[in-house]
């Protein structure tokens, strides 16, 4: 199994939606309606349908705004190999988006696939040197997880040769290369701009947008967790 | 009148359109037959249906960085505004970009915004924090400038004001921000591919695509201007 970015994520595993609603009712307590407000408009535009894999993302500047196209875009999950880079987005260019997002840390390039590829997803490589499908043609009525290359020598073999799909982005001048980061922007905007677009159920279910609200909650709460505990124990 | 990059400006002024030809023709015997395909190929998606006005753009890196996303989305022609800071691009963060593209430098906003108005151009601001038109729904049945600001402050009271339209990335996160070269690497991909996909007359006339032609042969023979003033006494 992958480690997550957020240590408490077993937290609520063992509650009903119903104690999740109820949990999160006192939790907001806690924090401004604004706050609260703020949340529900958020977790509407979320979406698990379109994920991003970042395969040893070398700077972590970069990385770091990949975190932050995610959240702006609504993409809620970001897998990680890591198995030559350490992955450490808690820079200032994330502008504190790594508390929004979550993050996945897999061993190797295989095993996060694997994981993918059990919730059903589409294994799709970004290659911007490659002649393949234009990102704008890209078919998304499956779960379609993206995944991005270092800087220096782009994806691995093996993370070419087990994907699904290729996809570049349409490009039409003497400079044929973006920045990662750019690379990322531009294939999260076009795709989600598509999908909300679209007939597709790509929004959270009900009880994953509570889940998600919980997490956020102890984000805003000071002393989050403990304050989270504590009305975990009281509920139960 | 606005300066322009190229110190040649009125080189090919008083040519005939078959005259621009027949030079072409003999400047191209002084490159490859590889570069004349390249020519030929990325002068077809060149555009100035839609321009990019930069205004006092601080940070060299990213107004090289607007460069060449202007450069790979086909964008020829970039109108900067630099009545407080110097715009030098000539970074390598632009690989080269500003060899392939115009750009026209103005005293001021006012001054950029009259040179475009008199070409017909429709005046877009980008506001990130306004609640504006979303890009996404921007007609493009115009001649479109697309203005970008400073990182620091945004654009000037006078460039907003005096803006015909406004508009904004659609974002749906807790960070509600882009850096300046995402922005309009994001702005250039949706308006450029949305125009592609029209029945909107936006490439260059055959005789704007024959002088870019000369410009970017100069670029690339050796002591191309001394070269192209010879061809064209020769010529004349």
């Amino acid at each position: 199994m992958p480690e997550i970015n957020r240590e408490n994520e077993k937290m609520f595993a063992e509650l009903t939606f119903e104690q999740k609603k109820q949990l999160y009712e006192r939790a907001s307590e806690f924090f401004s309606d604004n706050k609260r407000q703020l949340f529900d408009r958020l977790v509407q535009n979320r979406t698990r349908h379109i994920s991003v894999v970042l395969e040893n993302i070398y700077q972590s500047h970069n990385a770091s705004a990949v975190l932050r196209s995610c959240d702006c875009f609504g993409v809620q999950d970001v897998h990680v190999v890591e198995d030559r880079n350490p992955f450490n987005p808690a820079g200032d260019v994330a502008v504190g988006s790594s508390k929004w997002v979550d993050y996945y840390k897999h061993a190797d390039i295989e095993a996060a696939y694997e994981h993918l590829r059990q919730k059903g997803y589409r294994i799709v490589a970004t290659l911007p040197h490659e002649r393949d499908t234009m990102i704008t043609e890209l078919p998304i009525d499956q779960p379609t997880a993206l995944v991005f290359g270092t800087e220096l020598t782009g994806l691995s073999d093996k993370a070419i040769e087990k994907a699904d799909a290729y996809v570049k982005i349409p490009m039409y001048g003497f400079t044929e290369s973006f920045n990662i980061s750019v690379c990322a922007a531009l294939s999260l905007f076009y795709l989600t701009e598509k999908m909300r677009a679209s007939n597709i159920h790509w929004q959270l279910s009900e009880e994953e947008q509570t889940t998600l609200k919980l997490y956020w909650s102890m984000q805003v709460i000071r002393d989050g967790e403990k304050v989270m505990k504590h009305l975990l124990e009281e509920l139960l």
